[in-house]
C-alpha cells in the first residue's frame, strides 16, 4: 500500500479527496490535517464518511513523511511552504491555484501579486490528464486545476486538437456553476435564503480561471462569463466559437469521438430523443466523467461546444486522483468507477 | 397619513415590513434604522425596493417621534429599551419574542432567563388577529408572534374553538420550515451547499414557540417538532390530535368553515381533485393568507389539521400590519391584498 | 368598469392574467374559458385565487361581447379564429406567438408553416411598451411577446437606442430559464425528478424567439442560446456584443440610465457591494420590473448586458396588462405595483 | 459469474438496479427488459450508464433462463405472472408490492383487491436484511420493501427490538419524501413548476406502506403521514412514540448502538455540534446506509426516532442487492460500498 496524507482536509475539495482515497484499493490514508477542526473525527465534518474511518483531523505541524502528499489549502498558502512540504514526500499533488500557471509574469497578471516560489512553477505539471497524460506518468509535482477552467478546456479540447477553430473570432465561454464551488467558507451571499433560486451572473469577464484556458488551449482571445445557479455540485461550460470555413458537422463528430475514445472519462452526449440529449452536470454528481456535446450552425460556422462536470470531481479531486493513478503507473480509472446517479 | 418608523430594518422581517408599509395607502414611512447598514439605501439590502424608495438606513439614536413604531430587533434587545421606545410613539408593534408571553415565570421557563421589563408584559396584546381581534382594536402595544407558533395556533384554532378535541391525548405538531426563518444572520449550516436539499429535523421538542401555543390554545400536553426543508419562505404545521368521541367529519367541516368565514385571511383548502388539494406554503409566498386543511380517521378519532403560511407574512410582518390596521380602525386587509403566485 | 374576458385561462399565462385582472381597479372580469377545466372554479386550477373569485371556467363557445378580450391560447390556435374573436371585442390583446412578427415570409422562415391570417399581421402592434409605447396608446390589437425575446430585447435596448454597438461582430445572447416557461402542459423531461437540479442547454441556436429580437432590434447577426436551470419563474438574458470604438463605461451608464428613467418598469442594477449587485430574476417573481445591468471590457470593447425578468410577468401577462393600460389611457403602472419579494 | 436479468428496467428502481449490478463484481447482467423502450440503449434512458454498458432493452417475451431474476414492474403485474417467472430462474427478487404481505386478508384490506397468487405469499421472505437476515440466507424468493415502510421500520427497530415502547400509546410516523418516490411515470402534480418548492402533505393516513410496518414491527396502533418536499432522492421518517416508564436516554443509546453494531448499513447519527447532528437523506444519495437518531423527553417519555435513507437504495434497489448478497452467501456489503456525497 502507498502511504498518503492530506493537508487541509476540512474543505469541500479535501472532503472529496478523503472519500476517494478511503475507497482507493492501492493507498492507505495516514493523516489529514485541519487547524479549525483539530481533534475532531473527520466524519463530524464530512458526515458521509461515518462508519468508514476513525481518523481524526491532526495538526499540520505533526505530519509524518509519506509517499504522496495531497495539498488542499486555500489559494496562496501552498506557495509559502512548498519547500517544507517537499521534504515530507517525493510526490505532491496540489489542489490549489498556486502552481497552475507556468509563467511568473502571467501569474502576476492574473493574480495581481508576485509568486512566492517562482522557481517551483516549472516543476509542476498541470493536472489535467486529458491534456498532459504522458507528462503525468513521470511527474513528481502535479498542480490543481480550476473547475471552470476544466469545463472550458474540455469543451474546447476536441476543436483545438483537431484544429477546427477560426481563431480570428473571439471565443466566448458561458459557465453556470453550483454553490459548492465557492467553498465551505461562505459569506452572506452564500446563505441559502439568498443563494437559492438564483441566476446570478457574478463575473462578466476577468475570472482567474481564464488564465488556465489561455495557457492550456493556446487561444488568446477568450473570455469566461460565470453565472451561479441553484445547484450544489456541477459546472456547465457552453463555449461559443467559429469553425474554419468548410468545417461541417461530420468533422465535429469525428473530433469529439476521437477525444472520447482516447480518454476513459470523456463521453459524447448528443442524442436526438429522450430526456437527456445534451451534457448535464445533474447526472454527474460524484462521478469523474466529463460529458461533451456540440452543435454547429453550418450557415454561419457558429459552433457551440458544451462540457458538463462535477466541479469537486473532474474539476478538482477526481482529476487529482486520476493524476495519482497515472503518476504511480496504476490503472487510470482506479477508485473512480462511480457512475453517478439517475435521477438525483 | 399616519407617520411610521421601523427600528431594525435590515433583517428579513424588517425588509418585509418595509415592502408592506411602502405600499400601504394610509401610512408614511419616516425612518428605518440599521446599525450595520447605516447610510446605505434600503434597496441595497432589500433589492426588491429599488425604484420604490430613496430612504437610507438611519441611526437608531436619531429617531424622531412618530404615530406608530415598529420594532424588528433580534430577541432580547427590545425589552432592554422599551421605556425609551415608548417615548417615541404612542403605539408600538414589536416583531420580536420579547413580549409574546403574558406570564413572567412562564417566560423564564421557556427562555431560560429573567425578563428585563416584566411590568410591560401585561400591556402587550398577542399579535394574532384571528385570536385577539377585539383587544387589538383598542391596543397600544402589540407583540410579535412566532411563525411556527402561528402555523400551529391556526391549525388548532378551529378544533379548539369548536371544542372538538379530546385533550387527554397529547397534541403533536410536526412543522416543516424554509430557510428564511433562520434570519439574515446565518451560520455555517445555513450555507446553500449545506442547507440545500435537506430534510433536517433540527428540534425534536422544546422549541420556544411551543410556549406561545400553550398560552394561546390553552392546551398543555403539546409538542412541536421542527424539520428544515429546501424552501426559502414557508411553514407547514401538521397537527395530530384526537377528537372527542362522536365527532365526525361534518363537525370538522362546520368548525373550519366557521373560522374561515370569520377571518378574511383564513381559507379552507380541501379538494378531492386537481394538483392543489391541501394547504401548501408554496403558493403563499408574499401573501397574508393562512390555508387550513384537515383529515379525520373516524375509526380512531385521529385528526390531522394542517396550516400553511408564509413565515415572513402571516407568521410575522403581514400579521403585524394586519394588527396595525385593526389598531387604527382601518379595513383589516388594507395593504395586504397580494394573492400569492402560481406557479412559483 | 371596463369589461374583460380571457380565452384560455387554465395555463400559466392565463392564470397570471387572472391574478392581475382580478386585482386591477379599472376592469371587471366577466368570463374565463377553458375546455379541459370547463365548469371548475378557477381557484381549483390557480389555488392562489381562492377566496378572491367565484368565477368558473366557461365554454369558449358561450362568450359574451366585452370591451377587451385577452387571448391566452397555445401557439397556432389564435390565427385560426381571429376573425371570430374580433367580433367579440373592439380591442384584443393576444399572448400567443401568432401575431408577433410583421412579415409573412419571416413568419414562415421561423415557424416553418404558412400563417393562417396574414392580413392580420399588420394590424397588431408588438406588445412591448418599452419599444412601442406611442403606438400602443392608439392600438386596437396587441400581440404577445416571447419571454426570452423580451429579456433579450431589453438587454439590447439601451445599447441599440444609443447606437453604441459595433454590429460587424455577431451578438450572442445566453439565456437561462425557469420551468414555468414550458407551460402547464409538460412532458417527461418536465417531471420534477428529471427537471430539478438541471443545467440543460436545450437550444444552442434557432429558437423561435430569435425572430422577435431580429425584428425589434434591427440586428441581424444574432443568436440565442437557451439553458434550463432549477427555478420556476425567471429569465436571465446575458447578451455579449461589441461596442463601437471609443465607447467607454460612462457612455453605457448614460444609455442605461436614460432607458431606466424613461420607463417605469426598467431599473439599472449595478452595485459594487452587497449581495445583489447584478440583475437577478430571483427577486422579481410576481413583479413587472425588468432589471438591467452591464459590464464593459474597455480593452476589447466586449460589452455584457444583462436583463432579468419574471417570464410570466414582464415576459408575458404583466406586459400585456401594461399594454392594456396604455391602450385605455390609464396610468401605465395600474395594477402592476407589486414589488417582488426578498428573500424568496 | 452469476447470471442475472432484470424485468422492467426503465423505471427509477430498475435504473438503480442496473447501476448496482453493472458494478457488482460477482454477477453478469444478461438482459434487461422494457416494453416502452424496446431496442433502445439502456444509457439513453439512464444517462449515467453511458460508456458503462452497451446493453439494449429487450423484449420481456424473449427472456433466457438465469440464476437470479430481478423484477421491477409496477404494482399488480408480478403476481399475474409469477409462475411463469419462476420457470426462468431458481431465485427471484421482486421490487414491487406484490409479495410484501404474508396474509392474504391483510393484503386485501390494504390493497383493496384479491391477491392473484395467494399461494406464493408464504414463499417470499420480506426483503429487509436488518429484520430477516437469517431467513434471507436460505431464501429463494425475496419480496420488495416499501421505501416509506423501510424508513419507518428502521426508525422503530431499535425501540421494538429492545422492547422499550409503551404500546398503549399510538405510534405516529411523519414521513417526508422526495420526488423520485412517485416514479418515472409522473402526472401533472409531478411537473417541476408544480412540484418544486412544495411542502405537500399528500397522505394524512391510510398509506399502503403502513401495512408493512404493522406486519414487521408487530405494532398495531400506528399511522404514517406523508409529506412531499423539494428533493429528488430521500426519505426521512420521524417516529413519535412513548417509552415504557423508567426508560432513560442511556437505554436508548444502548439499543441504537446495538442495532448499528449488528448491521453494516445502519449508523447512529446524534452529534452535539457541527452541521450534521441528525440523520439526513441529503448525504445519502446513492448510498445504502440508513442513519438513525433519537431524542427523548424524559419528563413525558415522548421519544422521537428518526431514520434517513435514499428511497431508491436502502428503500428499494440497494436492499434488494443486499438481499442477493445474503442469498448467495457473498459478503453482505458487496457492490454497495458507495459512501454518499458531501456536499450535494
Amino acid at each position: 500500500m502507498t502511504n498518503i496524507s492530506i493537508i487541509g482536509g476540512s474543505g469541500y475539495g479535501g472532503g472529496e479527496l478523503l472519500r476517494l482515497l478511503l475507497a482507493h484499493p492501492r493507498v492507505e490514508l495516514k493523516q489529514v490535517t485541519s487547524r479549525s477542526h483539530l481533534g475532531e473525527y473527520v466524519y463530524q465534518v464530512h458526515p458521509n464518511l461515518r462508519k468508514r474511518t476513525r481518523l481524526k483531523f491532526s495538526d499540520p505541524q505533526a505530519l509524518e513523511p509519506v509517499d504522496i502528499l495531497f495539498l488542499a489549502l486555500p489559494h496562496g498558502q501552498t506557495q509559502l511552504k512548498i519547500n517544507q512540504y517537499a521534504k515530507l514526500a517525493p510526490k505532491i499533488i496540489d489542489l490549489s491555484a498556486d502552481f497552475r500557471l507556468r509563467d511568473v509574469d502571467f501569474y502576476k497578471e492574473w493574480y495581481g501579486e508576485k509568486h512566492a516560489a517562482p522557481e517551483w512553477l516549472s516543476k509542476f505539471v498541470y493536472g489535467l490528464p486529458e491534456i498532459h497524460r504522458a507528462e503525468l506518468t513521470t511527474a513528481n509535482y502535479v498542480s490543481g486545476i480550476g473547475c471552470n477552467a476544466t469545463a472550458s478546456n474540455l469543451a474546447l479540447l476536441p476543436l483545438v486538437k483537431a484544429d477546427l477553430l477560426d481563431l480570428s473570432t473571439p471565443v466566448l465561454i458561458e459557465i453556470k456553476v453550483g454553490s459548492s464551488e465557492s467553498g465551505a467558507g461562505g459569506n452572506m451571499g452564500s446563505l441559502h435564503a439568498e443563494r437559492a433560486h438564483v441566476i446570478r451572473t457574478f463575473s462578466a469577464f476577468g475570472h482567474r480561471h481564464t488564465a488556465e484556458v489561455i495557457q492550456e488551449m493556446g487561444v488568446k482571445d477568450i473570455s469566461l462569463t460565470l453565472t451561479a445557479v441553484d445547484l450544489v455540485r456541477g459546472v456547465l461550460a457552453t463555449a461559443h466559437a467559429k469553425v474554419k470555413q468548410g468545417v461541417c458537422i461530420k468533422d465535429l463528430w469525428k473530433a469529439y469521438r476521437a477525444i472520447a475514445n482516447g480518454n476513459p472519462f470523456l463521453r459524447v452526449m448528443k442524442e436526438r430523443r429522450g430526456i437527456y440529449r445534451v451534457p448535464e452536470p445533474k447526472i454527474l454528481a460524484g462521478s469523474n466523467y466529463a460529458d461533451l456535446g456540440f452543435d454547429l450552425d453550418e450557415s454561419t460556422g457558429h459552433v457551440v461546444s458544451i462540457c458538463a462536470i462535477d466541479n469537486l470531481m473532474k474539476g478538482a479531486s477526481g482529476s487529482a486522483v486520476q493524476c495519482m493513478n497515472l503518476m504511480m503507473g496504476w490503472e487510470e480509472t482506479t477508485g473512480l468507477e462511480f457512475m453517478g446517479l439517475h435521477p438525483i
